[in-house]
């Protein structure tokens, strides 16, 4: 039991069967022919060579297939960790260099071993500080980033920058060193995925094909491009013309490499890691969300950071850089029916037969066409709809993601997201250290009691009745103290005030000394204090302390207890009728 | 009306009769005399000349008189914000140095100008988030620091350090180097000050003097000290013995000094003026409430921003260094029958009157008298009770609070009280992230509803109703959504979920997202999802999405409507009981 919890595959692999073997074994094709080019593009993106994202698809597959709790997702190289990768050893070293490829190494490392802390930990919930505003806000941002940072590729020129306003000034500066043969071969792959992704599959399903297979021919449009466009600059040497190939890549399986442990390159790299962990277990974790809820299976976030931790050490051990589970991928071989993770293991062992044996054939894939399936894939992370919603539901959830937005193209990845998680996180306490909250009545003929400027409720002019909306927290203490003298010392009729806790769900020790100030201040003025609804723990909790003690009027389960023995039963003259 | 708002003095100064100018007048007397030890020591402490004392308790006050909201509160030095200063100028400059004192100038500058702007911008609020036990913590600590830090002078050697380890070795390696005269009146001063603090106020009480006279009696006994240890000093000629003497003083009216615009020096100075301006509005503003409250009087949180604020800035400009408003000086002003901030003002002219003429007179002044006021003024500051109460409420509480007293002894004031806010903010995300929920029942008779846990309640088993207590958002929207799925999905009779949202007071665009998936998914397991008791605020939110739309079930207005609408008014074979 305990040992299938951390060891998944103990689970689903006791029930493998020949017909699940088949499954899996044509979804890893599939995966496989599509991940070649997507990871030559990743690497490029993180500014490594380019058979570094073919390791990072290799072992970390064959972890994953062990430790992940989803069955279906595909992890490996995805661009917005790629972008995160190149900010954070771009920091450290110049692209290119050894120490640049040690640096990206370590960020896999140290990254995967946060995680799997996390997750023996249980310390998942770290990633839910990332709202939903704030990780759209990146994603989009990174998408637009990402994009105009792969522009300089079509152009065949050399850029350099980590926000927009540095690769943006780079790009004009250059323009004039555009390489002809460069653009037209960029321009036209551009042109063919966005076709492809828009138009060929509804023109696959006009052809016959189920949906199912159309949008997997959809996915590996890119493998079109990269065929032809290798024939086509081998056949017309357009290499010689300056427009820039992948080259030669060394064949054979990825080398067993020791990341380094100098301890002040570890420090420097602490936060970066951080970030890269965190940002890609959300992005993962949503992803084998939604796939396993069409199939009705659910995953486990804990043992997902552990999975992606070991992931990520394995690419620190085999060559590779900081890899999570990717959106596209995953969902090709969701439909091309993956059922287990064995299909990762399998789509590796692809991945591993081409680095061994096939790598001489991308000898002329031109950078352009790796940059145009970049920035295809990532315009489809831009969502301009999410802001319009945010707007329209909540102005502070807009605020946040604008903030990330704005932030992450200004500033770069990390300056971006670390912003969003501040102002998420400092509008939660600002909103609850000003909580609102309401003088309450009864609503007529229930035990019901609501906001007077609401309802039609009734009230007696002898109590006042204050709901506060919000835990009492050194925060809002004060504040809660001037919400009652306001209210409290405004008639000089009332003799009972009454607080109304049902939305209290904690008195922290700072509150509870507004509360013995407040009762103090109300005692002097002839006034009782009451509480009513108090919730279990916090009731417990009041239990322990003087509080009790000194309390001038008492405690009710309910609000109508307390006004019931306060005004009695009597709804007559001294009752008045709000709205 | 406008006017008088941001210039309290309008308000007052319009009534000023003789018979409160002679009040006033009596209490600036005594405060005056008060304040001439206290400043020299305070000074001493923050490792500036002693005449920088007294200059910071002339035109702060003068300041403080125009636009503060306290009648009573008396502004200068202080012990806390005199080590954090020395804390601060000791990281850019050594003591005794000209830049020593500029920095001090500049930080009292940088403060004020802080406090200014929160005043204008009503942000007082970002006190609040210092909580109780962190203020509490920091207090104890830092009192210990600066008993322990004082005790050189008692010694007469010369020691450094910001921590508590830093001083402790330091002491303990000078040990060797003790001066027996400053030791001998070093203890006799102290212990004679304990007994002034501890046993005079019985005595004066016993002679026939009011409680209040008794009470200034006592708080003036350092007078004596300072008195008697001139004379012996300056008749014994103990100055040449090796005992340390306050010396020279220059004779005069505090310089005019422009603080430095150095930008490079501003900007390493901004956290240290940040912590100083929030740790000395904190103290001011609690010591000023509680002195109000004695009298019926109320205070303006954000104009005692402004005049703390402004009396800084006059500091600055005054050759003085950071102030605040004091605890035993304020209490000395209100037992002594100030009424108005005029007796501060009168305060300023006794002080300027001594810069004057009778500086000469304290030429003699040993260092250790000083040292042993300061040790005896803040020991009383370390209250020992405080923790065991928060021990004995909230272990939250008392983590917070043991963690800012460990971490302001081990590495100083800054380090500490940025510690307890990060720590304590810490725990209330966390707290709100897995907040409290119950599944609810109808308490017997009543409409009102109670968890099955803790109530006698009346269930239904084709009905499950949950409480959330918290608001909803993103860093509990997970969490949400594993609850509602764990107890909705553990029995196939439950037909129906109603979230009852008495204790949602927000629901952000993550949790909207989540509850959208909630209803999604038990939609597919045929379950209705409804809503009851949503507040005002929130509906109208809701309103404005798509969700109530999708929505399976229905929102009520109440918990009771709900289960009468699906259930019916049938308390029969249907319904369970619980405990």
């Amino acid at each position: 039991m305990k040992l299938s919890k951390y060891f998944p595959i103990l689970d689903w692999g006791r029930h493998y069967k020949a017909e699940t073997f088949f499954n899996d074994g044509i979804a890893a094709v599939i995966v496989t022919i599509m991940l070649i080019p997507q990871s030559l593009a990743y690497a490029l993106l993180a500014g490594l060579p380019p058979q570094v994202g073919l390791y990072a698809s290799i072992l970390p597959l064959v972890a994953y297939a062990i430790f992940g709790s989803s069955r279906t997702l595909a992890v490996g190289p995805v661009a917005v960790i790629s972008l995160m990768t190149a900010a954070a050893a771009g920091k450290l070293a110049t692209q290119g260099s050894p120490e640049y490829l040690a640096v990206a190494i370590l960020l896999a490392l140290i990254s995967g071993l946060m995680l799997l802390v996390m997750g023996l930990f249980r310390l998942g919930f770290i990633a839910n500080f990332l709202s939903h505003p704030v990780i759209s806000g990146f994603i989009t941002a990174s998408g637009i980033l990402i994009a105009v940072s792969q522009l300089k590729h079509i152009l065949g020129v050399s850029v350099s920058g980590h926000n927009l306003i540095e690769i943006g000034q780079s790009l004009i500066f250059k323009l004039g060193e555009t390489n002809l043969p460069t653009l037209i071969i960029g321009v036209i792959s551009t042109v063919f995925l966005f076709w492809v992704r828009g138009s060929l599959k509804p023109l696959l399903k006009k052809l016959g094909l189920s949906d199912k297979l159309a949008g997997i021919g959809t996915r590996i449009g890119p493998v079109i491009a990269v065929i032809v466009s290798i024939l086509v600059v081998a056949g017309m040497g357009l290499s010689e013309q300056g427009v820039k190939i992948v080259g030669d890549i060394p064949k054979g399986l990825p080398p067993l490499t020791v990341p380094e442990f100098d301890l002040e390159l570890w420090r420097s790299l602490l936060a970066s890691a951080l970030i890269i962990a965190v940002i890609g277990f959300v992005e993962s974790v949503s992803v084998a969300q939604t796939l396993a809820a069409k199939r009705r299976q659910r995953i486990d976030p804990d043992q997902e950071l552990i999975g992606l931790g070991v992931s990520n050490v394995a690419a620190a051990f085999s060559g590779g850089y900081p890899v999570t589970g990717g959106f596209s991928r995953s969902a090709v071989n969701f439909d091309a029916g993956a059922e287990t993770p064995a299909a990762g293991a399998f789509t590796a062992i692809g991945i591993a037969i081409t680095t061994l044996f096939f790598t001489p054939l991308i000898y002329f894939l031109p950078i352009a066409v790796l940059a145009a399936t970049i920035i295809v894939a990532v315009l489809s992370l831009v969502k301009i709809q999410d802001i319009r919603e945010a707007w329209n539901y909540s102005k502070s959830d807009f605020s946040a993601m604008m903030a990330t937005i704005i932030l992450t193209l200004a500033l770069g990845v990390e300056a971006g997201v670390v912003a969003g998680v501040v102002i998420s996180v400092g509008m939660f306490l600002f909103r609850s250290s000003r909580p609102h909250y309401a003088i309450v009545g009864q609503v007529r003929d229930t035990e019901h009691f609501r906001n007077v400027d609401r309802h039609k409720v009734i009230t007696s002019p002898r109590v006042l009745s204050i709901r506060m909306d919000e835990s009492l927290y050194f925060a809002n203490a004060r504040y809660l103290e001037d919400a009652v003298y306001e209210k409290a010392l405004q008639s000089k009729d009332i003799e009972h005030v009454i607080l109304m806790c049902s939305a209290v769900n904690h008195i922290d020790l700072s509150a509870l000394e507004s509360l013995e100030a407040i009762n103090e201040r109300l005692k002097a003025a002839n006034i009782k204090f009451h509480l009513s609804e108090v919730k279990g723990p916090v009731m417990d909790r009041l239990k322990r302390s003087h509080f009790l003690d000194e309390l001038t009027g008492q405690v009710f389960l309910s609000q109508i207890d307390a006004v019931r023995a306060i005004v009695g039963n009597a709804h007559g003259s001294e009752l008045e009728y709000h709205l």
